[in-house]
């Protein structure tokens, strides 16, 4: 099979992860084994960087600090969120496109992103091949949130959770050391899948951690809940609750709305914090308990000091199987996830067409909630234990991380 | 030198911090060397524990599973914020500390904790001197916020330390991703010293870190606060700044205080976030920015996962130096920290009289603040690199960690 020969292009897209660099350098280090691919390139800012011209010369870099993305957290060559209007409504983007493409000769794109990410993805890809320009399109798959379409998993997705499940399992500790018990109302990442929020299970059935968890896949009635705390509360002296930032009422309003009702009269306009403190604040109210409110925010996305080596090691698997895949001649697909029916956890890359991929979620399972509370089945533990098992600590110098420092040298 | 025989008790007091269980571990161990100590005893809940009757005995617990405790955070025989009220004003509760030491034969009696516990440990000293019960009483130190008087640092503070300053720097790379740039506001503990605060300005040193940090050892200006954010976004594009939960005005109130007078209009009396999430209101509302708040809260003090190692053996040792003192006949003394003149960093073992630690606190020396803007100068480097220097994960297994479960066998 003859290859394409060309520069190879790389952008990363969407919310960043602790492993969304590991995916960078399995690209990086898979391409340069290539002679086909005649240069590397990276995106600034993802489809930004195309539009305005702002690549990065990679071959430029220090392989030795290039190593170091692997434990590196967010994304090193700058993120976006951007998204391309159809071509048939404003074909301006697409032109600009091919023509940056033209001018490196990039005969690779991969774009390591979510679902939005994947949109963009074969959306460019339909319009190269409309214009018979030859190059090929690969997807890496990324999100922390674990609702990318027709995956098991997602790089990312395992270093948050791990991450969830240790801090839950820690302030379990911390927060019940007082004679006098309280409850902590703790808020997770997650607007429409359940993923991460489910991860804290891990904590409980491992003796320590949350009682009460609550997704965005069932709804969410304020009533019932205040009554369930207390309930726990009132029976352990304790309560620790999860809730995802994305609990939505029957009626699919989010609960984190509610509060916008509650307009302050003075420093007008106060935004108040997440639907987890709003929680809290009615927790508060209808206990007269201690409570407190904890938010992961964005330290769950970036802690790559707790990362899981499994997601680690896959996430620059993805990014290595993408190129293998581009070098190979496939195009428009997005690398996937699956698991071989072993009773040892295996992973099985797959390809998906980007179509299939692009703006369909994956939300947790029914047979992953329980049907008398709100938590989490133990079911859910063989899949996510897998994910989150073994460490990858970044080297330390001097008591902090020492991460990834690019030169970011542009082509122009 | 004839040494006093008897029960040995070890309490744990105040905020829980991710090495006090060291502490605990390096009584147990130490105490379990000696013949004249005849029985260890932890006491539950602190010094409600010893009132109450209600002790746990040592000795019945797996040394394996105790060993676990070197690494397991938050306080393992629960803590207590109980303040004895002087004898001389109500001196019931002393008559029944001597009546439970008598019940049990304690002639050794540690305890853990802050500035509060030493004042403890100080007036028990001095009612069992007034009353004839020979007992050696020694204090080991704990705090995160490091303000203990007399000790050159704390255990607590370096694993607290290095947990800021890791996730501030994770934080700078995740908060600078987006092509439009934004603001972070940080909240750290720290009623009275900034000590934890200014560990996050080690995330700059490195490269990626705060712009601005603010302690309570200044005097906070909202004007002049809201002006050096925007001064700063202007010229990088971008902000983070790291707030005590302590910072004051010039009238010395707590700047958290202010957002008192924002009552809402409905769900009456929403407790609103802590001081970090209300400039962060503020800062929207004065730049119109992205802007977002992140409070550490409890994480802060308990993430024994990146726990320091430095922290982590002194808390150990604090413990077990504890034991010697007290067998050696000293007693009413705090085991402290100091330095040796070294060049590479040394710790000396120091024994400070109670009453000359009991209610003082130590704050931030001026020379660790800027004079020409909000931050921390690097002479501060040398004081906390040691204190945040080496590794001490915890065991893990399944992907989180393993902590210490005890049987906590209560003596009746």
């Amino acid at each position: 099979m003859e290859q394409l020969k060309g520069a190879l292009l790389f952008g990363q897209s969407g919310g960043p992860t602790a492993v969304i660099n590991a995916s960078a350098l399995g690209v990086f280090e898979e391409a340069a084994k290539y002679d086909c691919i005649t240069k590397i390139y990276g995106a600034s800012h993802g489809i930004k960087g195309i539009l305005f011209d702002e690549l990065f010369d990679i071959d430029q870099e220090d392989p030795a600090e290039l190593a170091l993305l692997k434990n590196t957290p967010s994304s090193v060559l700058g993120s976006v969120r951007y998204k391309l209007k159809p071509p048939e409504e404003d074909d301006s983007d697409y032109r600009r496109i091919l023509e940056v493409f033209t001018k490196y000769d990039i005969r690779y794109f991969l774009y390591n992103g979510g679902n939005d990410s994947m949109d963009t993805c074969y959306k460019i890809g339909k319009y190269l091949t409309d214009h018979n320009y030859p190059c090929k399109i690969i997807g890496v798959p990324k999100t922390i949130d674990n609702d990318l379409f027709g995956t098991d998993h997602c790089p990312g997705y395992g270093s948050a959770a791990k991450y969830i499940a240790t801090s839950c399992m820690e302030l379990a500790r911390d927060s019940r050391v007082y004679d006098k018990g309280s409850i902590t109302v703790i808020e997770v990442m997650g607007r429409n899948a359940g993923w991460l929020t489910a991860a804290s299970a891990v904590a409980s059935y491992k003796g320590w951690g949350p009682d009460l968890i609550y997704v965005p896949e069932l709804p969410f009635d304020l009533d019932d809940f205040l009554a369930e705390v207390k309930e726990v509360f009132v029976e352990k002296g304790d309560c620790m609750v999860v809730v995802s930032e994305g609990i939505r009422d029957r009626e699919d309003k989010y609960i984190s709305e509610y509060q916008k009702n509650a307009v302050c009269d003075s420093f007008n306009h106060i935004q108040l914090g997440g639907v987890g403190s709003f929680l809290a604040a009615l927790v508060k109210q209808s206990t007269n308990a201690k409570v407190r409110s904890i938010e992961f925010s964005l330290l769950q996305r970036c802690a790559a000091h707790i990362a899981s080596k499994t997601d680690v090691d896959e996430a620059y698997l993805a990014g290595a199987e993408a190129v293998k895949a581009a070098v190979n001649g496939k195009s428009n697909i997005m690398i996937a996830f699956g698991r071989a029916e072993t009773k040892e956890y295996k992973l099985v890359i797959k390809e998906l067409p980007l179509e299939m991929v692009a703006n369909t979620e994956k939300k947790l399972p029914e047979d992953y909630l329980c049907s008398d509370r709100h938590f989490i089945t133990e079911k859910f533990m063989d899949y996510v234990l897998p994910l989150i098992d073994g460490e990858a600590y970044p080297p330390f110098v001097d008591g902090v991380p020492h991460f990834a420092t690019l030169k970011r040298v542009k082509t122009r």
